[in-house]
């Protein structure tokens, strides 16, 4: 037990994840991402006037300084994005005005301004990498469709812009997962948030935690089509390799963000007349099931199953899938990071040590 | 209990430190930093040939490229060092050749000679902050003299050179603390080593952990003169403030690394016919003993204790100590990093929800 939480339920047995109380699905319904990352912050929903103040400030901070944009522009093309993030967040810090981050009960509310940032520095660095110029943000729409805005240079479809802000709210938080872990473990230092978020970066760049629904997409066009789905799930399970974004540690029925997901991918396929990946998702869910449960067992699509879908119906490359998830989970994190402050105590785990007992010293013969 | 380790055995009760096996006073008194580094990774000490190629691999790697140059160039010159080199230990990993970093598994012993590059950057952030030019490293000396030179430009007197060098052998490693199981738990991921260390830089830049010997030394320069020694004490502990570099949560008898720094700044101290520090320091021990030993109480130096005023005559200013720490921890991550992959699970520990229970979502009314 790492330690108590006020953030985030998961009711994996039913299904059921909430937020400081309130279900995902109400708030994917009901909420923006600005609203739902004061939830996380505030530990409630704003009213009309806070959500008004709170949105207008993170709004205000999504254009970068010049020597950001330099940053990203100098970053090798062929490296990942999620390396030029976790670089960019501890640089960010740098620049915040009046070295509030310094302190080290700085308010992570009055720096989560820079953080929004996070989608100006995404959106610019794969604008950078194909050879276009930068967009700069707008302030006059959601923090998901100003993320397509200042990625295609277009004005987003107003739904799409919705779709993707919604994404972000699923993706906002989602309790004790490695890298919020390694976010409360650096805060618990007391260095700054900042710091704190670019190392859970680090955490969610590796292949065991971020990255899945980029895998689901591989495998979606390593299939090709429904016909092909029986034969690549009965290959795989006999080469003992995965199928992707089936299966959940905490979730024993269906996760409720795949739920949403799927909807989202069914409506956004139905948009474009593309029903391509839509289909063969739901043909790999389909048979995937039918061979688990002549086991006698049970399997679910997870959030990642569908989300990558999503996000390549949007025109979003899938190099950007985990610095997407990393935009979103940016909330969740702070809301970890204050709370692990409220209570500090430094994590110093105990270890057991099992090397070599203490030894003779014997100096090497020079050559 | 965090994990089993074979990498340092801290016997608190004798004052003994020992890094696989051997006392950190031999290894002090024997070795080079690059062959203490070997035997962190390698888990055993290198025969004089392979010391030879290990050294010279490591000194071959020293020169950073133009745009890492650039990037410590750009930074804000009031910003903390550990934020440019949090944030450079992840731009570093972009530009590794074959990008082997990509690799889950990759071999971070062959990754090693890129963080050689940190007393590198170190080194040039301090030069461009003095607005000074940048100092190419030389391959012919230790890794601390090189540091020495590259910060001054000037030739490093060879003892001085030793000492620093030294002085990183007894910063390499010291067990779970917050920034290496920060490593360990963002390598137990899959993430890059690169990474991994950048997030470690996270955590030792908290004023928890990091950055006490440069408050022992405020202290100092406080207090002045051996003569205000009691009084300030005194006062202090009225204040209840700590005197700093006094105590360990560990060691219960003097800090091994202790003894020897004291060592040091006794000879340094001697050269350069500047006794300030050490008499100050040496009063400080003297007089706070004394009032801990009158409550029955037992209290020593610990390695802050005396490090802080021996890099001072060295000619460090103080704003560099932290980054110096992790310039000689970075050997102990990679050691930890190797070792929690060779038998890896991801960490994710399990937290008590102790939240609101599920509630209604009422809609906010809209101005």
């Amino acid at each position: 037990m790492a330690s108590e939480s006020q953030i985030c339920k998961i009711d994996g047995i039913n299904g059921k994840l909430y937020y400081r109380g309130y279900s995902i699905d109400d708030l994917v319904e009901n909420c923006t991402f600005e609203e739902v990352t004061y939830l996380l912050l505030y530990k409630k929903l704003p009213n009309s006037i806070q959500l008004e103040e709170f949105s207008q400030k993170m709004r205000k901070s999504r254009e970068i300084r010049d020597e950001i944009k330099s940053m990203v522009r100098s970053f090798p093309a062929d490296a990942h994005p999620m390396e030029l993030l976790q670089s960019v967040v501890s640089y960010l810090s740098s620049y915040i005005e009046h070295k509030i981050q310094h302190s080290a009960y700085c308010n992570c509310r009055d720096t989560l301004h820079q953080v929004v940032q996070m989608a100006t520095v995404v959106a610019a660095l794969q604008r950078f990498r194909e050879g276009k110029e930068y967009v700069a943000p707008r302030m006059d729409i959601s923090h998901g469709a100003n993320f397509l805005y200042m990625l295609h240079g277009t004005e987003p479809d107003p739904r799409e812009g919705e779709i993707m802000d919604k994404c972000l709210i699923m993706h906002a938080e989602h309790g004790f997962n490695a890298s919020t872990f390694t976010s409360r473990v650096v805060a618990s230092t007391l260095s700054t948030c900042y710091c704190s978020i670019s190392a859970a970066m680090g955490a969610l760049y590796g292949s065991l935690h971020g990255g899945a629904n980029e895998k689901v997409l591989q495998m979606v066009d390593d299939i090709g089509s429904t016909e092909n789905v029986k034969s690549w799930i009965e290959d795989a399970l006999r080469r003992k390799s995965k199928v992707m974004g089936m299966g959940h540690r905490v979730y024993k029925a269906k996760d409720p963000r795949a739920v949403i997901m799927e909807k989202f991918l069914h409506e956004l396929s139905e948009k474009k007349n593309d029903y391509r990946d839509y289909e063969i998702l739901k043909e790999v869910e389909h048979v995937f099931e039918e061979i688990i449960k002549a086991k006698g067992k049970q399997v679910y699509p997870n959030v990642d199953f569908f989300s990558g879908a999503v996000y390549r119906l949007l025109g979003i490359p899938s190099i950007l899938f985990t610095p997407i998830f990393a935009m979103a989970r940016v909330a969740g994190w702070l809301g970890h990071i204050l709370e692990q402050r409220s209570d500090n105590r430094i994590y110093r785990p105990t270890s057991l040590y099992r090397g070599p007992d203490p030894k003779q010293f014997v100096r090497i013969e020079r050559c």
